[in-house]
């Protein structure tokens, strides 16, 4: 038995979210499909993160066992071969010993939010960002997101279906920043709260159009109940873009 | 009347290219569709590049004449809105004199072609670039590239449907450079023959994988036949970027 661990990046518009539920298609039915066709008998896939209906990957981590002599550019695409024509797909197995897990042994992750701010909807990124038509301020929002940095208590930032034992977080990084037509906001943490980044963006962009200040984001935060801060921003602009373990190098 | 200059974006994924025709769904009759419910009458729509089947667009330029009242942001907003739900978005209108022509008034095109050279497939850029799993050397497309830049006799370069009166054009520029996982070729003309961007980036591609020399595209620039060159590269990772016109200040 070889435990695998997955690189993958997947488009999270035709699925339900990561996690297998009744109501819909998810990437982790998939993967298990795939993985069950390739080795044969029953195979769980555990994920890192648990990603929402419409969040996608450039590089969600998942971890497999195969009971085969496998080479790992087999496995990728072997696993690739059987998740077509679905829109996920392996970037890279690496061989890992049997103490690794993709969700317990993960040290951090990294989400991208993109937002394009123009009138004229999206055509090529449909599906692939949030339209928001206001004018927002890159610069307001960052300031402002300064004031989430750190060891806090997330309460205001959390879904009210979050299952977390505790509310308290540490964020290692917000940047909020203008690319071309679209705003970026970058954030890491060792692990976020259920819906935390896309309130902590519907915050900013509430800062982003001039309705609040840095101030009001400091008021929510303090208030500890999710009615302070502002909405939870759309799933489609959101990446899970990397997670990061304690072996890997420092790039 | 007022002619309006209309800049767009749009997925060619779903239709059957730029010009109307009976077997299936095109830009240009959407955007015809989409004018006549604003104008109330029949409205062509005249624009600057055909694309084929499956081609997208960051910047292609239509015109057209509208017999009402209307402000620019009217225009491009009332169309998105008829547009709608299609990928296809009006990222501008302006006023223009009546002797402007999309088309012929044109004395500059720029195209994109993004290659995703890596061997697993695209999930999140699936029908938006060509998945192409060969190693590609992308500097010596590059090289090889420099060849078929100024004026030539592209008749190698060109589709044999292609009704152009003269194979006779002048390439500007074609630049191949490696971004991340992708290879991007940049191409700029004054205006092209049927296929010619995807028959040179075909060839390209047959040097990038070592199987031609740039001494080989020279060859086949100078037999003046279809059959000398690369096959053509596929639709999908094809994008007309922007087009030029006399007045359009240097930027």
């Amino acid at each position: 038995m070889q435990r695998w661990k997955l690189t993958l990046e997947y488009d999270g518009g035709p699925f339900v979210g990561w996690q297998r539920q009744d109501n819909g298609l998810t990437v982790q039915q998939r993967l298990e499909e795939a993985a069950e066709t390739l080795c044969g008998g029953e195979t769980p896939v555990q994920g890192a993160g648990r990603t929402d209906s419409g969040v996608h990957a450039l590089g969600q981590v998942a971890h497999i066992d195969i009971d085969k002599d496998l080479r790992a550019d087999q496995v990728r695409d072997a696993l690739n071969f059987h998740l077509r024509p679905d829109p996920i797909s392996i970037l890279e197995a690496e061989p890992v010993s049997e103490d690794f897990h993709a969700r317990f042994s993960a040290i951090g992750r990294v989400y991208l939010y993109r937002i394009l701010n123009r009138r004229p909807p999206p055509a090529l990124d449909a599906g692939k960002v949030w339209h928001n038509q206001r004018p927002l301020d890159a610069e307001a929002m960052h300031n402002a997101a300064q004031i989430l940095v750190g060891n806090h208590d997330f309460t205001s930032f959390r879904s009210s279906e979050c299952q977390a034992d505790s509310p308290v977080k540490t964020l290692d990084r917000v940047r909020v920043r203008q690319a071309g037509e679209e705003i970026h906001v970058d954030v890491a943490a060792r692990s976020f709260l259920h819906n935390q980044v896309r309130i902590i963006v519907g915050t900013l962009e509430t800062v982003g159009r001039g309705k609040w200040k840095a101030r009001d984001v400091k008021k929510a935060l303090e208030s500890k109940a999710r009615s302070a801060a502002g909405p939870t921003a759309p799933p489609e602009g959101l990446y899970l873009v990397s997670v990061k373990y304690p072996d890997d190098e420092d790039t």
